[in-house]
């Protein structure tokens, strides 16, 4: 289709929303994007950037000649155009923002001032804030002069004569109101204001915790800089939360999306699993320690697998819950203790289950098939539930302890633990099974 | 602090958001919950109750007498009471109806109506609607005499004479506009509208790509019959993404909280690791079919479970992207074909570097061991490096097409296919090693 050419192409996208262009976009092979930004000319509307997945983003915007980004660009919200071309590099990006007009500019460069991953860089410096001493008549009045305002706003900030928010009033509010009431008067209580310093992760908790709309940017000397608004924190919950899920996993966020390179995506992968091989290895590195009791018993070969899977598993259920509740900050250092003993009771009592369960089934399984003398069923059964035991209270343990213990440290408690606690649990497992085994039935 | 009792506690929480006060209900112990609810009395805020976490709150609702729940829950909007009494059981919950004004009962008993997880249930009934030929003027004028209006609200949802919804204007544009605009031509072109029946996922899926801060529902006829805002929607696609992250680990999401009972979440994680046991099963059994020459080479037992702690490792990376993206709509049938064939590259390409690296170190760890003949090592790391290669490709496979399938079955892709994906490597990682084994080393 898009091969073709031409004013077919822009009347069918004229009636789609931006997102919906995005999401064609998307779909379309590399190639094919440039073409049909160039196709679409002026009638290319910018919102459709912000809407693209971040690769395919990055890629276009690398595509496109830098004037006609820059007039794109001018067309957004300041939070939106600087999301746009913040992963420019440094002479593109001074290029696009040299091509912009001059309020622009000045906006756009005072976003890129702010750290990565601040409130600064997330807000949008157009703003609707009003005297505290106005009334509701005198606002409206001045509103529907005024042509520089926010395309969207929810709350009109209350400020001072020095432009320090003095507080929030939500447009419902202020409309249900009469006209000669003094906006002060209807300032919302304990509507927190965000700190342009403050990191995203922060902002994040603070608009899920309050149900915000929007809020308020102010410097530090609490003056109204900017605006924040719901839908830029969704996303970056969105990033967060997925960074974690595929971090757990062992693959990075930036390696999530399908528009990637093959060779970029083998590339990251193979990181992860060399770690794991480093893993396994030690793993192997334990069963080689008992290479003599396997030969005795290869019945032991065929059930070691069992105890240290089963560990695992266990290990990575205790670590996606303490991951989560990290992330949602209901696992604090407050209730650490209670947490941690709470997960080791519960690998005890599941422990203690799987032991008699297969404990008992691999007993007999010995005896039947005929791999030792009689008697050495119910050895081999002990030794497997004591190893299960063992193996599941430390899984429970270490699913708790690591992501504590590296978040403590400064790190994300989602990007390393689960190698932690897989090595943990393997070590452990095949420790436990094999050494007991040495001792109690092939070593008498 | 909490047994002490009295004024001091209602002073405290009384400049405390509810929100804030939900968390400090959270961190505090079972039995004492109550009591503080008791203590506050009136001074309890009915919001502190929606922003409980799930378990924390039906335990409360339970505790708390019906005809006190009642007066609380007629505070709120109707979509956070249903919120808050919906697990209730069928005849507390009608205790609680009867006890309720009539007018409140009336629009929860409708709330209820609508199937669960539905965008009816979610919404609220309190809404602002205008007739279309109504000016800015006329209408903030009747803005200001009405006192049935939601507490909060975005947008206003322009009707027609039968109440069916002609469009959506944001209260920012009609601010701006002149007191004699007529409304209709305020309205916002493609502002989606949500059907009462439509899934919640659904509903967030179209919040998050448009960026919807709020949305009129509407009944089969297209009458407006209520309004849902984004907090509510935030919640569910955090629930959602939660749940997919702990699927993907065993974890039902309603254990994911941290208040659950020891018992509850013993039970409900044994279930998982069953499930898992048989896998593990599974691969004992394919091992135990290969125990003869396990005997005669207790070096494969060493070297096995590396095999197929790759294979498992490759498989979760692949399947944690492919559920990620199934939730997000990036993955679909139409480029479901392109995907697998991507993974199954990057898996190839994978299983290659890491069957080179390690069939030359297994080669000469097993010669220099001592564990085989002279030149046996040569052919040890050949059965490695292809029995690597087969397992990562299958990795790669069933990462995909285990997940592709579930959904296309109609299951959730998140939550059983960890267990499927597992299987196959397992499965396939120590048959092709041992089998290659047993068919070249030893079995010459």
């Amino acid at each position: 289709v898009e091969v073709e050419d031409a004013a077919e192409v822009r009347r069918l996208t004229a009636e789609l929303h931006p997102a919906d262009v995005a999401d064609l976009m998307e779909q379309m092979q590399e190639g094919h994007r440039g073409g049909l930004f160039t196709l679409l000319g002026d009638a290319f509307d910018a919102e459709t950037l912000v809407e693209l997945d971040e690769d395919v983003r990055d890629a276009l915007v690398e595509a496109i000649p830098n004037d006609q980004l820059a007039l794109a660009v001018a067309e957004l919200d300041t939070d939106d155009a600087a999301f746009v071309i913040e992963n420019l590099d440094e002479d593109d990006r001074a290029e696009v923002l040299a091509e912009m007009p001059v309020r622009d500019r000045l906006a756009l460069q005072a976003a890129f001032d702010y750290p990565d991953d601040s409130a600064g860089r997330m807000m949008q410096r157009e703003v609707f804030a009003a005297p505290a001493f106005r009334t509701v008549g005198e606002i409206i009045d001045r509103l529907r002069g005024q042509d520089d305002l926010p395309e969207r706003f929810y709350e009109i900030y209350v400020v001072d004569p020095t432009f320090r928010v003095v507080g929030v009033v939500p447009l419902s509010r202020f409309l249900k109101a009469p006209r000669d009431t003094v906006i002060e008067t209807l300032i919302l209580e304990d509507h927190p204001l965000v700190r342009d310093l403050m990191d995203q992760e922060e902002v994040a908790y603070l608009f899920e915790k309050y149900n915000l709309i929007s809020a308020p940017v102010v410097d530090e000397s609490q003056r109204l800089v900017g605006m924040i608004t719901v839908d830029d924190v969704v996303e970056i919950v969105h990033e967060e939360r997925d960074e974690d899920m595929l971090a757990l996993a062992g693959v990075d966020r930036e390696e999530g999306g399908l528009s990637i390179p093959v060779r970029q995506v083998a590339r990251s992968r193979f990181t992860w699993l060399s770690v794991n091989l480093l893993t396994a290895i030690l793993a192997s590195f334990i069963i080689g320690l008992f290479d003599a009791t396997i030969a005795q018993a290869v019945a032991l070969a065929v059930l070691m697998p069992i105890v240290a899977s089963m560990g695992g598993n266990a290990g990575t259920q205790t670590l996606t819950v303490a991951v989560r509740n990290l992330a949602t900050r209901n696992l604090t250092g407050a209730n650490a203790i209670r947490v941690v003993t709470r997960e080791t009771i519960v690998a005890l009592i599941n422990g203690i289950a799987f032991a008699i369960l297969l404990g008992v089934a691999a007993g007999f399984w010995y005896d039947l098939a005929g791999y030792g003398e009689a008697g050495d069923g119910l050895i081999l059964g002990c030794v497997l539930a004591a190893a299960m035991i063992i193996t599941m209270v430390c899984a429970g343990l270490a699913g708790t302890l690591v992501p504590l213990g590296l978040q403590k440290a400064g790190a994300d408690p989602a990007v390393s633990s689960a190698v932690f606690v897989t090595t943990v649990t393997d070590v452990v497992g095949f420790f436990a099974f094999l050494g007991l085994a040495a001792v109690f039935l092939v070593g008498r």
